[in-house]
């Protein structure tokens, strides 16, 4: 989609080689595999295979062939292991922990203690040494503007808004006290607390065009990013979780939330205080009624209310059979 | 209601004259009939009419007499053109598009690239050069207050909180990082992105004793105001949208949600997460459960529940039978 | 549960004798029974009762014998009033006026127009002079760290954050923009405003490891505490009243809000835009489905869902039900 470095947002500590890190597994690890070595650069997604990476899998892949030699699957699952096809493997008892140890190891992150950025107060805002922000941008009071940042043409930053780990297109206009690229919200669900949550280490990406109210929230992605596209537009106090992708022209009310890694397509108009569970297709040109709380995946074209919210002509027939019924 | 001047908040850029705005909108222009020729000077609503100003049209309405010779009406409806009494008048293709020509032309607002403000540090705060704050009334740290902004007497002003377009009268608390003033939500369904938002030249108004919580958001008018009445009380989380009108002594708690241009009366008590939809009138006294949602009109005295709201006695024997069928 | 000293968050104005108190309550008192005349030192919860206190009393309490000659109790029930075993005991019209006149009376508080702090910049944030924070934890930019506010080890305080009349342990991380400490939304129903708001002198505890996502508000205890407990992990603009405990390990996912004075036991978890009626009990080891209004007591070891929350079976169930049945 768009080009980036991981490394502008999170430094690495440490290169280390594929021999390495099986080794730091220890505690973890149950068997490996490994045929070649090299050096570990980065860490790919399902959707973003890249060379001297790590991918953590838990489904099967097709590779692409000539990355077979320079990748390290880690996987939790037997049957991932035994396909001769990853030259390259290690299994472990769980994949979250070993996530978590591996990111730590080679990633500095804010939620690690060794992380560390550097301001400049520029007007009256604290703008990172290491952002770019281009100089028809205007950014009012108090705002943050971290590592890594690039903010393009023409956008309005008014105040204290929280930048971090985020790309901004051109004519992107963020209202106050609104706050984007912080941690998203995933876990192991039988480890919890601030030491247990899965290190985050992608950005957001916001489009050309795209305007956000006050008060929201848009956490970056785990690995890739979470996405909103050209023109659209987000009311107040919405939340948006890890991974989301919102396509172009989206209308969503104030206080709706986007649960993690939903998809949504173009043009999807979406009332407020609706929810969306998480993992979720919204097709393209979809209308969700205002409270509506969207269970499943929703086809093109098609109109939901309600909790689980179904076909709105359903709902409102639901509602006035009730009533006549003296339900 | 209260006296303000909309240039202390938005400057004019250039005093157009009537029939200089009719060649402005060559693009969109589909006729017009100009009686007279004058300085624009504002902008009216409905419900203010003011004599040099420019009043949009989609019904018709009963103009003061003597305005007629001073008012430019614009309208996209053939019917209200082809009125007589409307001496000064243009048709155009789309009225959202002429607003949004129109107000661009004439304002400077914080959502246009040419809009500025001077912020002085006072205290841990930034204060606009323009603004006027009793000296009784205090504002903690990082907060920003902007142009043209009134503080009365004794106010409480925390941290972290932005005040932007806004007249706030006496003894009115505002909790942590809460937004006042920030452009609503306003839009042609079908333009969207930031550039095509309807600027927004209002204000908001909170009357003496208002309390407002933390992580608020409450927009600024469309034209006129957003107004929250004396003694209101509002929890933390609340998302007031532009044009809202609040009676005296509200309760309203956390996380609820109220669409543009709701009017709602005196001694109104609301419960958390409760939503309102738009356009909607609520009586005195009508007191709305928590989680409700509002779709219509609400009758004085009423006590409402459920989604659609509606008399909370129905929505309880509704629960009830249900269980007892087994549904 | 910890140790702390009210005085640490709010100055004691004067120190007034027993007697001194009846007299100032002249508008309201009905009568009144001093057996003792002592020092008023503190305010006293029904869970926590100190000497040389004053004690609100709504309902009948066993005393520790040793306390009744110095503590002074005030009450707006008759039958209250004449149990004999209270020794020092005011009879007055109205709880809440009598909670709002002697609170102001004898503490400054940050809704009160005497409150005074002192802050120093520190990195790019501002700390108070009577704050204390280990060096081993991290305050990002735009912070405001209040009066008697103690953060431990290792802790993570990002952005825009404003911490006051908290005590925050070890390994916690807080994201940005959002709030703690903030003012609860106690008030007589029948007087509302600003200025009738009841203060409140309580905190927030935030156990170690404890996390909060991005502009979430935590308020503080009308007298004791807000609790949230060890390894408890909470996301993105979830609410939480005064009085709330949470135990450990809980996770409650975006846009929950949690009324005043909910308990909630262990190992609990909360799917996103839930809400909690105030004053109930849930159990260890409750799942709370995301969007569901708990009006009730929920037991150990329940999964509910819906609105009144139910078993999430019989929720189920019905969905299923009713749209078999055409409903």
């Amino acid at each position: 989609m768009f080009k980036y470095s991981r490394n502008n947002f999170f430094s690495i500590k440490k290169v280390y080689k594929a021999n390495e890190i099986s080794k730091l597994f220890v505690k973890i690890l149950i068997k490996k595999r490994l045929t070649n070595n090299f050096d570990i650069l980065d860490i790919s997604s399902l959707k973003f295979i890249k060379k001297n990476s790590v991918l953590f899998l838990d489904q099967e892949i097709n590779a692409p062939k000539n990355y077979t030699n320079n990748i390290l699957f880690i996987s939790d699952k037997e049957t991932i292991f035994n396909n001769p096809k990853y030259n390259n493997i290690i299994l472990i008892k769980n994949l979250n922990e070993s996530w978590n140890l591996l990111i730590n190891l080679i990633y500095s992150h804010e939620d690690s203690s060794d992380y560390t950025d550097e301001f400049i107060k520029y007007n009256n805002s604290y703008i990172s040494k290491y952002a770019k922000i281009d100089a028809s941008s205007k950014i009012y009071n108090n705002c943050v503007i971290g590592k890594g940042v690039e903010i393009g043409k023409n956008c309005i930053i008014k105040n204290n808004v929280v930048i971090k780990n985020s790309l901004i297109k051109n004519n992107v206009v963020i209202c106050d006290n609104t706050s984007i690229g912080t941690t998203g919200f995933g876990f192991d669900f039988y480890k919890r607390g601030s030491s247990f949550l899965n290190p985050q280490i992608g950005i957001v990406i916001l489009d050309d065009y795209v305007h956000l109210g006050s008060g929201c929230t848009i956490d970056r992605g785990k690995i890739d990013y979470t996405y909103i596209g050209k023109n659209s537009m987000i009311d107040n106090l919405v939340h948006i979780a890890h991974n989301v992708e919102i396509g172009e022209n989206a209308c969503i009310a104030a206080q709706t939330g986007i649960s993690g890694s939903v998809i949504i397509g173009n043009n999807v108009t979406i009332g407020g205080q609706a929810g969306f569970a998480g993992h979720i297709k919204i097709g393209d040109n979809v209308v969700v009624a205002a409270r509506s709380g969207v269970t499943k995946n929703i086809t093109d074209n098609s109109v939901v209310a309600g909790f689980p919210a179904t076909d709105i002509k359903e709902w409102k027939k639901n509602i006035i059979r009730n009533r006549k019924n003296g339900y």
